[in-house]
């Protein structure tokens, strides 16, 4: 079975977590029986290992990490790795694939035009 | 004349601008006649402050600034704030206006969904 989790960097501020929600949502209302967590660096719970921890406790065999970043920057190319080559030590049965940031697919792009024009 | 910052967090690596431009390139395409400019909270040049005089030099005298954010956290409700107040102190003559984060609409939460489910 697969798993998504939507990967954030996390925030003090409260309502920082609710557009994270409303897209989990839309992802799991689409996809019946493919749980998805979020999982957040820092500041914000759950964690990035708490997700992975409650996908692994699901019986998921495949993680799929959306990093819901604009563009790869250092979070995204050393701090996301690490973490996840030291959760493939704690469940070595389980396989990760990382997909691209968010930022840089089309669709997100032509959605950030759309807003910076009729905001 | 009205112009557009999009204003984005910033990262010490250089390919994260890409996404940004992108972006910017779309802006500008679908308007032409409106200058758009990128304006980073740190790191990534050029700063929120140099786009804004970019814009005061091209005689713009309202700025809509669209931040490149998921959600509002610290960046988004205090440093933003704090650096437009010390932008209105240099330019009297300029009128901001701030939209929401581009994370918190409809569309771009559609977009990453869709990203989620189909990486």
């Amino acid at each position: 079975m697969k798993g998504i989790i939507l990967f954030g960097h996390g925030s003090r501020s409260p309502e920082y977590v609710q557009p994270f929600n409303r897209t989990r949502d839309l992802v799991a209302a689409r996809q019946p029986g493919v749980p998805v967590e979020l999982g957040f660096l820092e500041l914000t719970q759950p964690s990035l290992e708490e997700a992975i921890e409650r996908l692994a406790a699901q019986g998921v065999q495949t993680v799929k990490v959306v990093p819901i970043f604009f563009a790869p920057g250092k979070h995204v190319l050393k701090d996301l790795p690490e973490r996840i080559g030291n959760a493939m030590d704690r469940f070595p049965a389980l396989e990760f694939d990382i997909a691209t940031c968010v930022g840089e697919v089309d669709a997100v792009i032509e959605a950030m035009a759309s807003h910076a024009i009729e905001a």
